[in-house]
């Protein structure tokens, strides 16, 4: 039988789980919001991101508070310090989404992205889509098979990435600065919300193992 | 009679602080050599980076044995947890330094910034630099005045901030995309560096007065 401070650790376990489901979809919204010029959809976003930031503070306080009741063993300990890790991951993962919301509606009634750079923006969704919904079975099964083709898939975000900067210095750029200073923001948004969704991916491999994926990897290291 | 728990509490004080010294250097060195094209310094900065991922890494795992072995009291447990996220901060801040530094080695043997541009980074550089200088000293006198202080200087930068993208769209700019991608980055990075440094001085508070200082506020939520 499970002792309640287990039954707790595991409700937190499942708040992580619903953040991810929450900034997922805000980040799906978001991106819809700026490809379609939705303004409705801009503001659903932006003005429901303090819902994430509470469930981050407070789920943050129920963290604090078992580790200061509890006094977790070494293994439990390491599972509440790495969660509070992940809740501000998720939180700031949130903040990104919210960030592309705004852009959206900066340049309502017009559409922020230009017609040809829309498929790398539209892909670019797609794969921080992609990411975010295998965190969340990362998290619920932590399965670290998976984590690592989380990893696999941000490589193809930097993908995207150089391929959105190669669009805006080729010769053929048209729109001017205002557009290329969004598309610059916008590529570094969704470039951030990737390495928030691959670092974890890699504090579950930690976790889980006891050992980061991969120690000399400086990834992990930049991110915060 | 301090016991050798406070001690260690102590040193890890010390280490934050020595932190927000190292990253205000890297800080000051890296928009240096962007401004001067310099690349000798610019590579040091960015080969001196692992050094603060390190410190960060070695220091966590400290605060977290501590937590582990001597169970601490609610007080000294919620400056440990604090210290983790400073810690985070201040490793985050010493990235924003390296990006910094890195596009001026990307644009050498060029100077990545123009002529009409220099003035407004090399203030953002500038506030950086005193916003850096103010956390180490809140870090090391708990100086809730001198935190505030901080809060009202972050509001420079952001009037920077703004005044880089007044710049930007200005019908006289006349440097090109290429120019206007470095510059939107740059501006990123000073800000975000100053909105880190502004989370640790907002963390100073919360322990020293259990409160953290705006609890409406949403700037603080948005880090991570």
């Amino acid at each position: 039988m499970r002792d309640i401070y287990h039954d707790e650790l595991d409700e937190i376990g499942a708040v992580l789980i619903r953040m991810a489901k929450i900034v997922g979809v805000a980040m799906q919204r978001a991106t819809g919001a700026l490809l379609d010029g939705d303004l409705t959809t801009a503001e659903s976003v932006i003005s429901s991101d303090p819902e994430v930031d509470a469930l981050r503070a407070h789920t943050e306080e129920r963290c604090f508070q078992m580790i200061a009741r509890q006094q977790p063993v070494a293994t439990d300990l390491r599972v509440l310090i790495t969660s509070i890790h992940m809740l501000t991951d998720l939180e700031r993962m949130g903040d990104l989404a919210l960030h592309i919301a705004k852009v959206a509606r900066l340049r309502y009634p017009d559409r922020a992205v230009p017609d040809d750079i829309r498929d790398v923006i539209e892909q670019m969704g797609s794969v921080a889509q992609s990411l975010v919904a295998k965190v969340a079975d990362v998290l619920e099964g932590r399965d670290i098979e998976l984590a690592q083709a989380i990893e696999a898939e941000d490589d193809s975000m930097d993908a995207l990435h150089r391929k959105l900067f190669t669009l805006l210095l080729s010769p053929n750029w048209s729109h001017g600065t205002e557009a290329a200073i969004d598309m610059t923001l916008l590529g570094r948004y969704y470039e951030r919300y990737a390495d928030h969704a691959v670092a974890v991916a890699r504090r579950v491999v930690f976790i889980v193992t006891g050992q980061w994926p991969d120690p000399l990897a400086s990834g992990f290291s930049t991110l915060g």
